[in-house]
């Protein structure tokens, strides 16, 4: 029975994995539709948003169905359960590279920011897409380092955001309503997508270590 | 042992129904802070968010808890793991209504928007208030036509926060950039406060009937 657990555990595992994969694939082909203005590409994230989502949904399945036959208690209980709390995540994060694309393909055939921002935003998209291969080798790899990372990752998105707000509110900014408006919500979409790898990262370090680091972002 | 079982249950929807009541408190302040440009009552919604995190990271606890001791199956099982998103859902509610109380807080004394959408974003307001008493109402009763109350209440919220973008969009718009950020950040925020409130009453209409309504908001 136990055997059959922890089989049943490496699958949750190779699942989220999966679904990770995905999301990975998903804020790549986001930024670059986003910061090159593909609109192929940006239909791509779009079209192929719902693997994520049938994906997580099929996950939560089998995690409420190992509840059920397994009735696991103590650290495989939290497993199980975080295990449902990441894949939360990762469809939210699905989502969030899906609007990103959305407001390169509504652009189309211009780019969403204005030149004096596009720096800024490569760099958020570097940085979202380096945070989702962390997580999957975090996922894979269970190594607390790479946690640590991506909080890094994530403060370092912070700043930027922040210093979003400061150009568009500047005097400086001579950017259009139209500007203003999809540079915040891409902005924003960059932040949250960080925000769930952090929450992510913060259940995971909490299965390896047992001591949870701080509230869920 | 099945006694216990059922008087557990209503525990966790006893403190579902509490954290919903906090939440609404929250808007209800948050959105009279907006409107009115109270900088007292935003920072009551600000200082006060902390209890919902609290409340809802106590039920987190509880529900595991009792997935550990009771070993639930089949509907019993899917009542607690719904439990655990109800309250993942109430706590990011609590957040975007500190959120929209943060925004009322940076502008004071001006008020966030300006003249031209303040009927708009009073209805939307209001539909918010209205779809979290109903939230709270169908914890309670699990009478599922507040369910669908609440649905329709989020179409028209998405019909509302589609006709900012328009008015930020058109020729007639004369705000300053600060305007269009906080404006659009409001109108998202007002959005997925009440996507938040139909995931929840999803789940509660699922376990009330059986059938799933769609997938997760």
């Amino acid at each position: 029975m136990r055997e059959v657990f922890q089989q049943e555990l490496r699958e949750v595992q190779e699942r989220l994995i999966e679904i990770a994969d995905l999301v990975e694939i998903a804020i790549e082909n986001a930024t670059l539709a986003f910061n090159e203005s593909n609109v192929a590409l940006a239909d791509q994230v779009i079209a192929e948003d719902h693997k994520i989502d049938s994906a997580s949904h099929a996950l939560d399945e089998l995690a409420i169905n190992i509840l059920a036959r397994q009735q696991p208690v103590a650290r495989d209980l939290r497993i199980v359960v975080s295990a449902l709390r990441i894949s939360a995540s990762l469809e939210r994060m699905g989502d969030l590279a899906e609007h990103i694309a959305q407001l390169a393909r509504y652009r189309f055939p211009d780019k969403v920011v204005p030149k004096s921002l596009r720096d800024t935003f490569y760099e958020l998209g570097t940085l979202d897409i380096a945070i989702a291969k962390k997580l999957t080798a975090l996922l894979r790899s269970e190594d607390i380092k790479l946690a640590e990372e991506i909080r890094n990752d994530d403060d370092r998105i912070d700043e930027l955001h922040a210093g979003v707000f400061d150009t568009v509110l500047s005097d400086g900014w001579k950017g259009a309503a139209v500007d203003t408006v999809d540079t915040t919500l891409a902005s924003r979409y960059h932040e949250r997508f960080a925000d769930h790898a952090v929450s992510i990262a913060k259940h995971i370090q909490y299965l390896a270590t047992g001591d949870f680091v701080g509230s869920d972002a």
